[in-house]
């Protein structure tokens, strides 16, 4: 099955498994975030309901997310040939970024409304997102390095993942001044992210 | 293992696995969605677990349907040999619909007693079934266009997903008026497809 | 890959990975329903910790339980060549059960302190057992009909699983009288399963 | 695919593939413990958040273990040829044991702070560490008797063994007097399985 045999390939088989299953709970677990309204008062369901949306589009925006990078994960895997411990450490270091997300989710959702906390939330969130676009860096750099792909390919990639990184951590700040705005970067980002990506180029 | 070699087959396994995944965790979350009765002054553990009769109700009808996106699912990626990054971000979004399903179950489950807010929650649920019906008919549209299925199988199949959208649509309606007339349309459209699906035909 | 060709092999390979990751996840959803003791007067943390003493052995019956199933489903599903709409079905109608086994599970956890609702929680485990064994009972009359197994091996099988049945709704009536009792005789036949299977005989 | 034929190999596989499943979703629980903070009179969100950090900590230490454990669980996976039902049970034993762990992890991130409690929350996870290394310790035991491994490589891996074994033992003895000394054990060791693990040997 592998290009040198049969374990280098089922060890990248393996760690494909382990990681989509991570992606596969996490995305699903944001959800479970979402509690049952409780009405209190003359409060209606109808408006207990509504007044949920912004955990509505958080679920939505990290739920895109996730399966952003469950996509470029395996995109990329495919790219990969030879894994070794310190990889596989680094992926379990993006996985345990990835599986945060619905923490910062759910703060968002239920913080968005209060406009006192607004950009603590939105901080937060933005800081959820930043983490494993930085571990994904990191796994890659290690990853990427013994493979045949054109050296311009790999400065693209390069280039893109420094890219994310650094409007992720634009949004941060921005975070502390308004959340709007910081929202705004990374809902933008999100939907760039929705376009098909360059295919890969190889050495010829 | 594919038809026109590795990749698009692999392509295709991917999805399936990742879909199967969250197919998985979301039916299976549906349990947590009801809590453990905690008894209030005379009230018994016997008399309090009755009470609970919708949300047993709801997550066995939601597991149904889940269960029978799943088959459908497999079913019909049988018959797609080709995927791309527009179909892969349908199916992103339709698994998306799938894992808001525990929510308006929940919400059904604790709701239905409430005989001032049962409408709201059935018109929840029954956007909740809505949902994947409307995001299974956008990732087929995208992805059976390239097959050599017979046109009038095609045809039969994007008859039967309108047929359930506007179902649902009615059920949505209905919600406003009679929350049991809509529950039952709900629930016999999940008995209906509880048969055997047509088999596909093949041009020869 | 299958005896008869590549279709009906990689439908029971579906439903197995799909089988396999609920009673994944319905195994490990077991300890969510452990919540961390929160401290009210001049209780101490350990001897809160030490008052969850049933839900860690509801939470280690049930475990086991949900890993015996698994076996069996996979040992069983060797023997099943065939796969049909109904039997699909049939086998979503038994993961229900499985992944419905967290809730009994956390309702004993919580009330087999309570001397006067520990017969009604002992009951609805009782209950929780006898769901499965009777669904995985439905599931392979249908799947076994059509195998080259010798007839002496499935009457074995079938009066094994009839038997399991009749002990859990003895175990159900016994608990209306003593909790004790019925849960005695779920702990010895969840030990017996324990115990390694007999092989399966074929026809020569 | 195996060496001995079919059945042994695809045995493996399947326990494989169960054992992931529990991996990986007993790690995507962990964030689920961590509850969002609800503001208490003059409390910010940022300050609230900001005291969560034994959760996270919690989190991090208790991601890398589980992590830590799916990777050895894959290495040591690989040299075992045969599996037999006691194997399996012990196997399950051993999931239970990992799948637990976001219990004493919650426990952990929620009293970290209590000055009070502190020791007995250490203590609880100290013994959440060594249930792991015990059912990991006896799966091997089992396990590895039957391959052509070379005899100093297993002694290697059993003195290992043993050693965590030990070492998480002597944490929870350490930790009824300070709970810091014991936590720092725990770090350490798992700090320590960070770096890569022998390669196996065989008789040659």
């Amino acid at each position: 099955m592998g290009i040198d045999g049969e374990d280098p390939d089922s060890g990248m088989q393996r760690i494909e498994t382990f990681s989509d299953g991570v992606f596969a709970i996490a995305i699903t677990l944001l959800i479970i975030e979402i509690g049952v309204p409780h009405l209190g008062g003359s409060e209606s369901l109808a408006s207990a309901l509504w007044d949920l949306w912004p955990s509505y589009g958080a679920y939505a925006l990290s739920f895109v997310m996730i399966g952003i990078y469950w996509a470029n994960h395996h995109s990329i895997f495919k790219l990969i040939v030879r894994t070794d411990h310190v990889f596989l450490m680094l992926n379990v270091f993006f996985l345990m970024c990835i599986a945060f997300l619905p923490f910062p989710t759910a703060v968002l959702g239920e913080y968005l409304h209060d406009s006192g906390e607004r950009e603590t939330a939105v901080t937060l969130y933005a800081l959820g997102l930043l983490l494993p676009a930085f571990g994904w860096l990191c796994a890659n750099f290690r990853g990427l390095t013994d493979t045949r792909l054109a050296p311009d390919y790999i400065r693209f990639l390069t280039t893109q993942y420094l890219l994310s990184n650094a409007i992720y951590v634009m949004a941060l700040a921005i975070s502390l001044i308004s959340a709007v705005a910081a929202l705004v970067i990374c809902v933008g980002l999100t939907l760039l992210y929705l376009l098909p990506p360059r295919s890969p180029r190889y050495l010829n």
